[in-house]
């Protein structure tokens, strides 16, 4: 009897689909494609050479251990590197708040599986980034959506979905994917304190935070908790989940990501991983530990910093002088997204193909909300990223982009004039 | 407030505990401790210097694609290594048929993810590999298990469970673990035609199918299943997903494994992984294809076995020499693990306990048992692996256990005798 497999599927699978950033890739991997679709860093910053004395070193001196089983906790001294790492930002953690991960995306799938049973509610932003709504989605959630703005998540419009007690609320607050948005320091206490005086936990994203290219570093929500006040146990994570990567400043291609919560939850997350891969590679664990150490990390961060400012610039730039004047986008103040508006009545959707025959790619914005989440205006919007493509490219894509913008604008015009 | 953590845990986590095998790993940490607990493999053979040059040349010639994100399926080459490796135990699959996993562990997560709705039954021998039980226990799965002796799962009792409609079967048949036993080849074909007829697909896990000491290689499920008869597609995976690894032959810190299956359950096992870690570390897929090509691995293959039959050897010996008579043990022809048990009346647990006491340590057999799952026999069952300690460790703790056994089973004869 030949399987049929479709009928044997759970039912948590059933609407899973192949996201459209993945389908992307396929065009965007043509030479003659100029992409602002992905989310990759410039390959051309990766250190390379510094990568390759830390395996030397780690295969001469420990390839027993690193090539061996490892904790599922994570190498301990990447946990405390990390540990010492955050601590500048105020964060106080010890190495048993610390679990490695394979890459953020494995937290957020063990944040979902550890949390959600199904019709459970997450609070996310509108728009959110389209990875963890594929995390938690397999779990069965629903969404509770919070309109955001230039800076970040609306908090006056906070209390009545805090109110219908969702399991957790998922906050990116800098330089959020897709928009590019930072959340305020007002609205940061006052997300803290609605979130304690309801019970919910947060779970803050911050793979961007280190990529700040003008201004000063705002508190982390994990810092505000006012558990803080409370608690003297030599850490001080209350009610905030913190997660971080590597991916951003050494390399995506270790998949290297890690969870920063209060021991309890560390310890039921590790049983999960512990089911879901065992462990994250103690050989990448260890190269990368090798890598960051002697602060190498800083001044690389400093590098990628330099470089993604520039090319933000820019993309900034290049929007000013091609666009219409009816379309707006944030101004990033770091990350690698910036978010585009176009006016009423335009179809983003319908964009990209007019930009696939421009051979440019971006990702339209309806991807990036929650079902039910004001995915209207999501209709016309765009995520632009400015990593990735060398200068000269961003310049002539957003040029060819600008005019498959014109056209469709045009377009519209008459339409408008008719009703 | 605040936060009550385990009133926001979803369903599925109560009573997901932390392994025994885990809790064990600290105690055999310590140095004077003889451990046969874990299913390491010997570090002494890691091909560290192949490591080193192949780290070098990915990072010389590569770096920009071995740090920079990956696709989800795998690193192309690596996936035609693995179908071209398979070919040779005639397996007929193409790069599209294999998906690269983080290590076998994420395979086991991303079948129990694809499959189970909670309540959904799995048939599983009995005993069994504990972290498939992890594994799957995270969706809900309820078990149907069934007895296997020398010659692996008993098929002639295989009919009633598989009428009762599991999901799926799981079946080691290649030195189980933690059995070590093999599933004779009368038994595959009545194995396979009965999954056939009542349409049961088979997950065929094979870690250790390259790590035979002894006798010929016999022929895998994926192989016998008759869909093969059928197919002409350029590959020939029908009603079986077969799943393996490189941690028994390259170095388990890698954390790589894969899945050969039907290029339709593959595709949706991708978007699980999508959501569930992006994709396994391009650097590592990289390193572990260029340590593995020209023939490497095959050598390297070679050099294990000689080793572990020795140890094996070693240990068979001991337990001849040193073990009363009323025990007995299985004899595996590869993999890394025997299996032992005691009389009735014993108890492992009791017997770990004195064990500790010598400084030696194993696996108790009952976690190995699916829930209602035989265990009564588990209870006097433990698991000994030789893969790890060296000859001289495997003498002494063979005896220092010997010396456990004899105390424990002396203590039972005046029970015997009263009763």
């Amino acid at each position: 009897m030949s399987t049929a497999w479709t009928s044997r599927y759970a039912q948590r699978t059933r609407g899973i689909q192949s996201s459209a950033i993945r389908e992307l890739l396929k065009f965007t991997q043509r030479p003659e494609v100029i992409s602002f679709a992905g989310g990759l860093p410039a390959s051309e910053v990766f250190p390379a050479d510094r990568f390759r004395e830390a395996c030397c070193k780690v295969l001469a001196e420990e390839s027993h251990v690193a090539l061996q089983y490892g904790a599922t906790e994570g190498y301990e001294p990447l946990r405390e590197m990390i540990a010492r790492h955050i601590a500048r930002y105020g964060i106080r953690a010890k190495s048993e708040n610390v679990l490695i991960t394979s890459g953020s995306q494995q937290a957020l799938d063990l944040i979902g599986k550890l949390f959600l049973n199904p019709g459970d509610r997450v609070l996310v932003e509108a728009p959110t980034y389209l990875g963890a709504l594929q995390a938690f989605n397999v779990y069965g959630a629903d969404y509770l959506s919070v309109p955001s703005d230039d800076d970040g998540l609306r908090s006056d419009l906070l209390e009545a979905p805090l109110r219908a007690g969702p399991k957790f609320m998922y906050v990116l607050p800098n330089f959020q994917n897709p928009g590019g948005t930072t959340l305020s320091e007002s609205r940061r206490h006052d997300l803290v304190s609605l979130a304690d005086k309801y019970g919910i936990p947060i779970v803050e994203d911050d793979p961007y935070g280190q990529l700040r290219y003008e201004g000063e570093h705002l508190t982390p929500l994990v810092v505000l908790d006012r558990e803080n006040l409370r608690r003297d146990q030599g850490y001080s994570i209350g009610n905030v989940l913190y997660l971080s990567t590597f991916s951003k400043t050494l390399a995506p291609g270790l998949r290297l990501g890690w969870i920063v919560a209060p021991p309890e939850v560390i310890s039921k997350l590790v049983q999960l991983k512990q089911g879901a891969d065992l462990h994250t590679s103690t050989f990448v664990q260890m190269v990368a530990h090798e890598v960051a150490r002697d602060n190498f990390l800083d001044e690389h961060v400093k590098l990628i910093r330099r470089v993604y400012r520039e090319l933000r610039d820019v993309m900034l730039d290049a929007l000013t002088q091609f666009f219409p004047a009816e379309v707006t986008w944030t101004k990033p103040k770091g990350g690698l997204f910036l978010w585009v508006t176009l006016p009423a009545g335009a179809n983003a959707q319908k964009l990209f193909e007019a930009a696939v025959r421009e051979n440019v790619a971006f990702v339209p914005g309806d991807c990036f909300y929650a079902p039910n989440g004001h995915a209207d205006l999501g209709r016309r919007q765009m995520r632009l990223n400015f990593s990735s493509p060398q200068p000269e490219q961003i310049k002539e894509g957003v040029r060819r982009l600008s005019i498959a913008v014109k056209q469709q604008l045009e377009s519209l015009q008459p339409l408008a004039t008719v009703l």
